[in-house]
């Protein structure tokens, strides 16, 4: 079992990297969950500026959101986390996040399908929470999970996105995969009618079969990549929800 | 009340923020009012680097456009700011911004609606000022004020922006929320239809509520950046009216 | 009379802003003439990076493009700019920029008009060079010249833009406004029907009046940013045909 | 004939550039084949960061994709190139990179042609590669010969591209302009109707005559440019599939 020390260290980076892109903002927070210890790890809320977070900032809470010490408590939306963790064993790592492409798709009525081959990990879509509101307290966790059902993600409507994964690297990897089909999504649309990937040929091309390795890649490109970030969100400017 | 020189430094540290942003150009001013002291203190003309502003630039009028001291008058369209903090007591803050995504509200033939949580609040609109015309005279600025009624924000046709509020924080995290929600209004529209936040949605979310606690979060935020930043508008380039 | 140094300075200072603004790319050039000494001087072809040219580097020649000492020739477009210097007094400055945006009314089949106050400059339009050709002999520039008319710009068909001016500051700042136009009209455009501002309006707003004054001032503020900037476009990356 | 030392040095810093201007990605990769030595020299698979490559890095393999000498294999799509490299005497160079623009037309159903007085290297059109796979096998490579024919380039269906040439700097030019081509109709089709350049046209102003020069200076420039790279794609943010 991974000590708590190393899941706080990958979860500090893995939201420094999401910093990085610009996919979390003030407001994004990301979790990660140890059956064994019965421990939730989560990022601290708004106040903190998640390019700069290290281990020690994470916050240690149980699955009633409460912090295992001091006063600190976890952001505001922690059912989110919560919820996916108690629910699903497949969701040990969740993230909130605010980012500029997948979040449109909460926002144009257009459903979310893969249009590349590495989409094909969305096969099934991505649902949609539809109340315009703050999941702040389990009752509406309880409603997200409806929401996303057994899928990875679920976008929440004129808000964010939320990702699920076995691992903070499945995790990372899926974000970026669905950021980046929502981008291409939108920009091919300009150009005319969008192809996508049926979910017959996503099933043939197998994205799910090596998908721990072409993560823990990713993670490893992007972890060299944030070794040498200099925290300047794209030189100065940061969208406040990117 | 805070001193006059805090007050310089806020209304200094605001403008940077505001240029690191990309948000107001070589064409936009800020100001802020105190009654007590009739005093409005406003960032200099056109001339002026906004990214490098200190406390000592800012010129001290009042509400005629007189400078307190010295020859250097406040820009041109001071009017826009005399106006406002005459005529509303919840003004004492005001911006007038040259920004990429909410100027193009002041072209398109569309009107503004939020389309996310945070847009909520502006769920009454943002007006438009409809002549194609600087406000340079108090008789334009009160037909600003007829114009922006009670509202946070106005459209000025073909120019840009001018967003109003109690604090400088205020008005930064609105002129942000605005321009997050008019950046994301254009990106959906690409997918299809947009959906938007109603009005009775937006008084269920409550944005108001702690408006102020998120304000003062996203200032700290972007306070913290700002300090950080190397002055160069996204890495040597600047729009002459972003 | 401004010097010959003095103008070399100017030139490679407006063509270094020209490139950190990322409005020239490899294939661009900018010229100035002085009548009374019968010189054009001109920035050197392709092979020079346009971001760090120094004043030694510009190239003098008469008005048939016949350089004035040595063997260095000027860009393979240059009767663009000597049939402009010829034949217009109000065309002592000269640039053919390859600009992200602008350049993009060359290629749509969509008139440019001007949707802000600054752009009241362009209040009679932008015609089109309407050849697929690059202009390499003086038969092509007398066809440029039919082109132009008396305007203050024109669209090269699928190649770029040429801008003129009565000094390079003008040019400059000229250039400015219509790449701003022409990318807010394409913003706009997305969120539905694009408002223009009307000849007559261009003409009560009275663009023309204060031209020298603002163009001296962007000029001031843009080579102020790049006197610091770190010639690395856009931070590495450079487009080709920008 | 090149040394391979020297082969192994362009062929580095050709993928650095394509990494600096973010078109390749962590997928994609570029190869140089020397028939009198039937050797192919390929860069390595997606664990490597393709800005930081260095000569020595590079892979080299028979036409079958066997390495030379130790156990590290080429990219899992090596047919791409062995195919291209046996089959195509002026595709001695072979690129396939993950670029934003031209990718995009691997998605939207809409076949790309030139709209630029560069892209009349493209007047024959870029065509597609319908299959929803990775091109893993020899037999996948035989069918991308049969799609690409004697065009200069291909699209993957769903992602991303292939490009061919004499040389890299061939390769490198024709990428660039095949990307600047796409990004612009893209964009001008948010304007309206976009205007091509017509077969006809494109052999009129016979792009290929100078071609090699001009991709020399082009090569030459961004060679300068990458030598100051600080391999910080885009500041940090890096496209996982750009």
């Amino acid at each position: 079992m991974t000590s708590e020390q190393d899941l706080r260290e990958d979860l500090a980076t893995c939201t420094r990297i999401f910093a990085m892109q610009g996919m979390i903002g003030v407001f994004g927070h990301v979790s990660v969950y140890q059956p064994e210890r019965r421990t939730v790890l989560i990022t601290p809320g708004m106040g903190s500026n998640k390019g700069s977070l290290q281990a020690k900032d994470m916050v240690a809470t149980d699955l009633d959101g409460k912090p295992h010490r001091g006063t600190e408590g976890p952001p505001v939306e922690w059912p989110i986390h919560t919820a996916l963790h108690r629910a699903r064993s497949d969701a040990l790592a969740v993230a909130h996040l605010h980012t500029p492409y997948a979040t449109l798709f909460s926002i144009a009525k257009r459903k979310f399908k893969p249009v590349t081959l590495q989409g094909a990990i969305f096969s099934d879509g991505v649902p949609l929470y539809p109340q315009a509101q703050l999941i702040t307290n389990p009752d509406r966790g309880k409603a997200l999970l409806k929401s996303i059902g057994d899928k990875r993600a679920v976008l929440l409507r004129g808000h964010g996105i939320v990702v699920v994964g076995q691992t903070l690297q499945e995790v990372l990897f899926s974000s970026l995969v669905l950021e980046d089909d929502a981008k291409k999504t939108l920009q091919a649309a300009t150009l005319g009618a969008v192809g996508t990937i049926s979910p017959e040929e996503c099933k043939t091309f197998g994205a799910e079969i090596a998908l721990e390795r072409r993560a823990q890649r990713a993670w490893n490109y992007f972890c060299s990549l944030e070794a040498r970030w200099d925290k300047q969100a794209s030189t100065g400017r940061s969208a406040l929800f990117p």
